[in-house]
């Protein structure tokens, strides 16, 4: 497994197993713990603020010396379509009110940071390794962290998106399997959703570019591990696996209904943020489907559904925010994440670099 | 890999791999190239009479000594919404009119054929494995054939169904992942349609079941047959991989379709047959879908759709016939399936039996 040894010495890490970056649910603990572990943590800030970008970064470094990614979503605002945005908000007034909801329709649109708004914190807290998903940066912000040494993971559905990465200068590639949780980072628009299971994706992603190959999406344990390892990747990352970690945001309702999930209940939803993303079907995703509503693009229905969100995760009302899981996510354990780290290194027989 | 070597022992065969079933493609010589290579070939006779199974049971007999497995379709005939059927030979009157493809609305139903009246084909063929898809067959079929030491083999897209196949007594479970082409096997009415990626499901269901279990969907090549082995698969069977083989019925046009196609060209769809399937993306599809027309239940739609089929396949117009395919069909090679067999048992490192 000479690419893994490679990859392990490229990161600077013991072993090729990745935390996935979780927004909402990781926390600088989680990060620092896997990479206090010998694994690579994964940081996420897309779409926060330069300045808490900045917080968690520090204070994530103040836990660990270690190596962890620093995770961004890349896009550019699309226009807005207020027509839209506003016959989905009355929906949503409607909807929120049969199910006894508080929500307050958001009247102005939320303040947008752009990727290239943390340019400024990722050079000056020398951050080395920055992950991203939904696009592919500008050549202006690729090439500034190349000045200095960063190193760059994009994120790919499929074998056209990992050739535009490669091409656009970046090192790593994330083929994600249709078995991830959460967002998928499609950037490309074809004619059909980029759905591939990992078993086709990664063998083809690994034979499209010449970079190494992080493989995502339904690993769950050693053999996933070892699967990955076969099919030609040099590095694993699990996200569900961590999702009910003791580090993890999830609340106990929010876990409860992730550990009682079957394989068959997850389902890839725009109906929370505008963008496709892997969760377990609940009300909410139910009733927008059935609603036959055009869904504003992200990140517009992410902003008219933030009140309600919220508003149920104070209460742990599972059936009104989005619950993000793999098809695997039922395996996650309810434990330290460094002890869940422990357990597949172990499974997978992973030695340390 | 002591699950491997009990599975080839019990199916006296030399490699733990499976040539899918592909019903419209799969030949005799087919069948017989691979069980003779020391595989499992799969005849399918899904929905064909018995008088002609017999005949194809025969036709591969006289091809090969060894054993082969005889597929078949296990579902019973649905209530017909004779309404909803009109309306869409209505519409595929008017589609074909409109790219001049010649069309003869059925105006009968066709002619069907249940799986229990194979039985005694089955049985005075002495079959001694038979696989199956779409549901499990009833006590007295599988008893019946369980006298006569006939192996069964049932398909499962989750879990749960896995398990209900080991309940009613079935020896060996194909885990169908999203990866695979053709018709999913579901039998179960979930909210969602089961689309679990191989990654997540080979461990799930090698987890539920006591039974063997073959990994099928997206396995292209040697890392795919090693990666099914590490998630604790017994065997594995591959469709795609031996659908422009020279003993395929596929003609040129059909393979050139499959060879230049790419990972993200194949939808999920039961537009051509009232199932869901999967293949690449072509004209019919995307009209149907379109449409927005409700379809009617296999097999109203298949035998709806029958004459425009066999019309465009003899047209060589690939825009208006199924092109069932997995995710990694481009992979497949144009040569003798036994010389496919041969690289992806040599490239996998198998040892015979």
């Amino acid at each position: 497994m000479s690419n893994v040894n490679e990859f392990t010495h490229k990161l600077n890490i013991r072993y090729p197993v990745i935390q996935a970056p979780m927004l909402g649910v990781t926390t600088p603990d989680m990060v620092a713990a896997i990479s206090n572990a010998g694994g690579l943590g994964s940081l996420p800030v897309g779409g926060l603020s330069p300045a808490f970008s900045r917080e968690l970064i520090r204070k994530t470094r103040e836990l660990t010396k270690k190596p962890f990614a620093v995770n961004l979503f890349v896009y550019d605002l699309p226009d807005a379509d207020q027509r839209m945005i506003d016959e989905m908000g009355l929906f949503l007034e409607r909807l929120t009110r049969q199910y006894n909801i508080k929500y307050n329709r958001p009247v102005a649109p939320a303040p947008f940071n752009h990727y290239t708004d943390l340019l400024d914190v990722l050079v000056t807290e020398k951050v080395g390794i920055v992950s991203f998903t939904f696009g592919v940066p500008n050549k202006e912000f690729v090439d500034r962290l190349k000045q200095e040494k960063t190193l760059l993971i994009g994120t790919a559905t499929c074998s056209l998106e990992a050739a535009i990465l490669e091409q656009n200068g970046i090192d790593v590639i994330v083929a994600q399997g249709v078995e991830a949780g959460g967002h998928r980072g499609t950037f490309l628009h074809a004619a059909n959703l980029p759905l591939i299971g990992s078993m086709s994706l990664i063998p083809m992603v690994v034979d499209t570019v010449k970079l190494p190959v992080i493989a995502a999406g339904g690993i769950s344990d050693g053999r996933g591990i070892k699967a990955a390892f076969a099919l030609g990747a040099s590095a694993v990352q699990l996200g569900s696996a961590f999702l009910t970690s003791n580090e993890s945001l999830a609340g106990d309702a929010h876990k409860k209904a992730i550990l009682s999930s079957r394989d068959i209940d997850t389902v890839v939803t725009n109906t929370f943020t505008g963008r496709w993303a892997r969760g377990i079907r609940n009300e909410f995703v139910s009733a927008l489907e059935t609603s036959g509503m055009p869904m504003p693009p992200y990140p517009f229905q992410m902003n008219l559904t933030n009140p309600l969100r919220l508003e149920a995760q104070k209460n742990e009302d599972t059936s009104f925010f989005p619950i993000w899981a793999g098809q695997s996510a039922s395996r996650s354990k309810q434990l330290p994440a460094a002890r869940i780290f422990k357990k597949l290194v172990d499974e997978a027989g992973l030695e340390p670099r």
